[in-house]
């Protein structure tokens, strides 16, 4: 269960995939603490570069990660997390998917429609 | 354009996906000068962390990614790139994704088969 988080001070680049369709719902990151809380709970945790500190995905909203399957990559500094992702959508700001603006024309578009208002989960 | 490349040391992780099945198939790292390269030719360019300098997926294999879409995501420090891949796979262990292995009983195992011989690709 060997990775490698020498390469990214500490850190390792985890993408989760929605087990139903396959979308990329979202990067972050994990440090080892958070890598062993993943595999050991079945709950996505990241570690968050902004705060400091572990960050199990959906603490706050509910909308956790529950882990299916895991790959690792041939350099073993990044996995690969196929999840069941718990609520209407994984982007704090309202969206499926942290990935909702697209390239256009030099200009990030927004061509995601929101799932859900994201006042009512997180300033409640 | 704007993305932020403060919180990971002038990077963003750089997701590609497969145009026609969806499937993930490498995380790779860009500074800002493999972003603006890769914006400009349509070919996916990595910044090489154990190289330090810019890499054009495909330099060396032929096995280049085209960009067929770009999408961000809500902090604007991660893309994620559709991409054609050109020749059998991006991986340089001779598959066609790089997470080709799969945690089971607490062990990476390889579950893909590969799709070509990287001695003949990378050693010729």
């Amino acid at each position: 269960m060997i990775l490698d988080f020498k390469k990214l001070d500490g850190l390792i680049g985890a993408i989760v995939i929605d087990h139903q369709t396959g979308r990329v719902l979202m990067l972050g990151f994990m440090n080892e603490e958070a890598w062993r809380k993943t595999v050991e709970t079945g709950a996505v945790t990241f570690y968050s570069r902004s705060r400091n500190k572990l960050w199990t995905k959906g603490e706050t909203s509910g909308h956790k990660l529950l882990v299916k399957e895991i790959r690792t990559d041939c350099d073993q500094d990044a996995v690969l997390i196929t999840a069941e992702a718990l609520g209407p959508g994984v982007c704090h700001e309202g969206f499926e998917s942290c990935f909702f603006r697209k390239l256009e024309n030099g200009e990030w578009q927004t061509v995601d429609t929101q799932t859900y208002d994201p006042k009512a989960v997180y300033n409640s």
